[in-house]
């Protein structure tokens, strides 16, 4: 797998290239398949949709991976929070993490109860073409933990960020808690047969550099070496988003680090990684910004192997043409 | 004047210290003139409230500057586009910008219909103690743009970004007519007494290093040449938040720049500007993390003049006694 290859630093003649949100509206088939599911959460749920949507953009657009389509969310879903998704509105857990009680009650034997990933990875597994890899995804126990002491998105985090300061030891069970469960959950992933996790950290930017790498950093860095260290041949790749500032102090066991399209890959280049990213989504409305983007991100990561995304997800408004576009620029010269 | 004179790179015995959003909600006395006046704009439009709000935080707590009370969508609301702040929601226009005749109607003598600034500008400052400077500021015009475009806050900054790559005249056209706006309604702040002027570009996160350069420093820098050449005894700060990955990058006649607490000061120390900041907002949930972070901030700092700051604007929910702890720990060796 030419993906594969690339995590663990080999350069090809041409640069892999899979688009995070690929599984995603701007596709006329994922919204035929999600409306048969009915809501987002059902699609998740559902084995079968969520591998027909999984392996559709590899179909139509012949990416080089598809990653399995879920959310980040489950997780904390199957660690007892019951979670919606309100429309307009984006996730909604109606019960919070405030104290430590909380922290006990949730579920440390949560990755039992997410068999509906395990088998969409299985099937998809199956399906899909020797050459193209499949990536197993969680998000990270920082970014998780914001939702569950939020309760939904937030602008400032200050919930979070009030325990963090205030009862440190606090923040720290619960993110000992999710990172136990995300290792059982990663390595289920992996066991059904996803060649490369993704750790996403959305809301890395929320924090200071110093409680980054403090509450966010050393958990990802303790998954990534557990799953290092029994999987060496699994890819594993961390996404911390809006770092940066401070992105040369990232240290752990992966093979790769996604780059979002805030920070230029100059900077990102001077960390011991391969690199996945950083078109910026935006580009994806002009052809002629497409083309200019491409053209400097190859120039940059020429001398390396690389993995060509974009920044962040891809939004829904693009035009499936624009998309094809892109991948053409990636592959030719 | 200590704050200016620090501006200007002299380093004193005691650091000056202000807070973003030192008149707020976390002040009883600022809850209380707001309840008199209404609503948030109607506070911005009378010009005697506005400087009492603008007053309250340097009389209670000994603030080394005032900043003037306003919003920095007062411009793009005299430039033609009623604004109105909706409950929870925040900040909206019902009309926005999407083509050149909209950017044509806008009206370019804006900076004329601003007295309710201005003269609570020269109400505060014949009022403010000799010894403490007054800032005025403005938003920068991206980040005044992307209201004006999305009409509203944003996630994406989808519709911006679509005009910025698939129209970039268009947008340049919009940039350029706001940044002479704020030339004019900088410089009759500075006529009122101003001693300071502060650039918010508060989405300057929002963009790609590359487009950041082209359609948002490239006009902060334009606005800050402008009023330097005029008025070099005023102070220029620019604050672009969350640009830590590329803040070598900005070259422009400014005197301070404003650090946002996910850029270290480390990097930034590496800019030949005074810099102002960066302690994480959040801190002042806790007094040990106060304590903590005045601590590393000062060592980081201890050869050159430097301005204390908060990253980011104080949340309404912290208590006043903690924000005295701060200044009683920047104040004190």
């Amino acid at each position: 797998m030419i993906f594969i290859d690339t995590c663990f630093g080999k350069k090809s003649d041409v640069m892999p290239i899979w688009m995070m949100r690929q599984a995603g509206r701007y596709l006329a088939e994922y919204k035929a398949t999600r409306a048969k599911a009915g809501d987002f959460l059902s699609l998740c749920k559902d084995y079968k949709l969520a591998s027909e949507v999984t392996l559709q953009p590899v179909d139509i657009l012949d990416f080089d991976a598809a990653i399995i389509f879920s959310d980040i969310l489950v997780v904390p879903l199957e660690m007892g929070l019951p979670l919606r998704f309100a429309a307009g509105e984006g996730p909604i857990f109606d019960e919070i993490i405030t104290n430590i009680d909380d922290v006990a009650r949730l579920d440390i034997k949560a990755a039992a109860k997410l068999n509906y990933v395990y088998d969409a990875i299985k099937l998809t597994r199956e399906k899909l073409a020797p050459n193209k890899a499949l990536i197993g995804f969680c998000g990270a126990p920082w970014t998780l933990a914001t939702y569950m002491i939020e309760g939904q998105g937030s602008k400032t985090y200050a919930k979070s960020k009030k325990m963090l300061y205030q009862e440190p030891e606090l923040m720290h069970k619960l993110l000992a808690k999710i990172t136990h469960v995300l290792k059982e959950y990663c390595e289920n992933q992996i066991k059904a047969g996803a060649n490369a996790i993704q750790i996403f950290d959305s809301w890395a930017n929320a924090l200071e550099p110093s409680a980054y790498l403090e509450f966010s950093w050393k958990y990802i860095s303790e998954l990534a070496e557990y799953l290092k260290t029994k999987y060496p041949h699994i890819a594993i790749i961390a996404f911390p988003k809006g770092v940066g500032g401070f992105i040369e102090c990232l240290e752990a066991k992966i093979d790769v680090l996604g780059v979002d399209w805030s920070t230029p890959l100059q900077v990102a280049l001077k960390t011991p990684y391969v690199l996945q990213g950083n078109l910026e989504p935006c580009r994806l409305y002009s052809k002629q910004a497409i083309k200019d983007g491409v053209s400097i991100i190859k120039e940059l990561v020429k001398d390396k192997a690389h993995i060509f995304n974009l920044g962040h997800g891809i939004l829904p408004d693009i035009p499936v043409e624009n998309v094809r576009y892109l991948i053409e620029c990636v592959r030719n010269a």
